[in-house]
């Protein structure tokens, strides 16, 4: 079959199932959309893993937190015992969980070191600060892209039907703001937001940080030949190891067919990032929630995605994928679970 | 403790966990309504059952459905043998599954009456049409109510933590909007919709058929001496027997704190009988999505409750409850497995 026959395959055989068509919403447009993903009429999402990648930021220096960046340190440890939001979240979907410190700058306990969950491949220790210089090399930056294709490759290896991303890396909104503005064109003002909990003072110190690093480093950007290149540019110069690690993830699991949700702000900065270097990367995201953050909706629309839930989740951790990939593995067994009319022996519905 | 001081002692609890104040949005509000309805702080969401309430409609002879009446017998013996979208979902979401007959109107085959998630209780071979007498008898009415209060209990006796609730019932959108415009002063033009796909001209019938019945009996129910006696009138004159079992289902799930996850917009109408006759029930329902029909959102207004999920679903048969009851699963859970900085020894937010 063509991808174009498929599909039409694909909305075929939802719309033999035993309910008014078109009656299961978007569960249908995803398992539709699975299907012409892993390319067959018997799309499968049993198998889910949630990828954490942690890194710490040298704009946290600015005071763009109210936490202190050692709660970067702490979070990992916190992941790794199971206690942490997304511990429980992703026990309660059924989603197994890799952690992978991209840059978090801590020598980790030894039993942390053999924990099979846990991937130590730090770039550096933790980003520097972009107001002062590029926050990291090229070379850094394909270092830290490529620790997530890695990821990437080795969900596929081990069977895993769907990834979803999560971060943690105080500072990172400020990081996550400056792409949607360099990237996405965003307005610096509406682009800085909350983060985990900011007040006023705050949201104006990561505007101006945002304004100071577009006078610095947009003629350099203007300069360079296409869209992707000056993503990438943006990456290294605004970004973080943990957005460049969860860029890198999207841009190899779209390259493997392998469907992956993008969770709250900071992971859609990185796909903000992938999908203007590969538009078609775009086909194997799923977003899924809305953010509180101005900045999110306004990227969205231009992504042309609309996401799944709308919680009030700000949290980040890949909390949001993780309520969302149980979504696409009902939506899935929709497709090769439900009976048809004909076997099943239901009346259609009849023109009315 | 107080109901006061354990709300309070739940909301410290959430505000202790390992995340910015507030940042898993809805599912914190879930996690201390829970709690409190619970009238504990380890509230418990891990055996989860949906109730499926079927039954016929003797409005369906007017043409108010694009499917015929024999759907709702077919349908019914396509969740016993798992291929519906409910069976897909709830199996998806580790939900079981309770199917009421409260009045289909046929006789079942011999292997379905040894199944024991099937309950043949029909309160008669499907309701009267409504434009011609009222739905149902008082004692109808009562013992499908009670169809509904026995489920609630028996799901309490067997462990059940929070019970979700479906239906099947060709035509009865019909009979939920007529309860929208009866019991909650909506508009006949705004309550009627599409239902399971019907044309402009059948919206025509069903607005039609509700103006009639408001004609008929409307004075009737004026003369009734409170809002409870009304919501009873109504229900029994233009309601159905599943709409009866559900609304059952929902008075006692209250009456045994047993959270209870509305469906969509039959199950609404459900809520909405339930709730005007004993206001306090509303403390047990959780509104899983918005529905398509107009009508919903201005019911879910005046209820003052805001539905979880917005994924187009208009299928019914509980298909949103099933997807919602793993949310409060998650929610609980928040509360009862993630650490407390305390315990993770992760510093708190400082004031910025």
């Amino acid at each position: 079959m063509t991808p174009e026959e498929l599909h039409q395959a694909a909305i075929d055989k939802i719309n033999a199932k035993t309910k008014p068509l078109g009656s299961l919403g978007r569960l249908e447009q995803i398992a539709i959309r699975l299907a012409c993903l892993q390319g067959t009429l018997e799309p499968v999402v049993s198998q889910k893993r949630i990828l954490v990648f942690a890194a710490n930021h040298g704009i946290a220096r600015e005071g763009v937190s109210p936490f202190p960046i050692e709660v970067t340190e702490q979070m990992v440890l916190n992941f790794l015992k199971g206690g942490a939001g997304i511990n429980v979240l992703a026990r309660n979907g059924d989603v197994g969980l890799h952690i992978i410190d991209v840059g978090v700058g801590v020598e980790w306990p030894e039993d942390s070191k053999t924990d099979r969950r846990f991937f130590i491949e730090p770039v550096a220790p933790g980003t520097r600060n972009f107001l002062q210089e590029p926050a990291m090399t090229q070379e850094q930056c394909e270092q830290a892209l490529e620790s997530g294709r890695r990821q990437a490759r080795l969900a596929r290896e081990q069977g895993i039907h769907a990834i979803g991303l999560g971060e943690m890396g105080i500072g990172n909104t400020t990081s996550a703001s400056a792409l949607f503005v360099t990237v996405m064109g965003i307005d610096p003002d509406d682009a800085v937001g909350r983060g985990a909990g900011a007040s006023p003072d705050v949201i104006r110190r990561k505007a101006k940080a945002i304004r100071t690093a577009l006078d610095q480093y947009g003629a350099e950007a203007q300069a360079l030949p296409d869209d992707k290149a000056r993503a990438m540019y943006w990456l290294r110069t605004v970004g973080g190891f943990e957005i460049a690690g969860m860029a890198g993830a999207i841009l190899e699991a779209a390259r493997l067919k392998l469907p992956v949700v993008v969770d709250g702000f900071i992971s859609t900065a990185a796909a903000a990032v992938a999908i203007t270097a590969e538009p078609s990367a775009r086909e194997a995201c799923f977003f899924s929630h809305k953010s509180n953050e101005k900045a999110h909706a306004q990227v969205m629309k231009q992504i042309g995605e609309e996401p799944l839930l709308d919680l009030g989740l700000r949290l980040g951790e890949g909390t949001g994928a993780a309520l969302v990939l149980p979504i696409l593995e009902a939506s899935a067994r929709v497709m090769t679970e439900m009976s048809s009319f004909e076997d099943a022996g239901v009346t259609r519905e009849v023109a009315s």
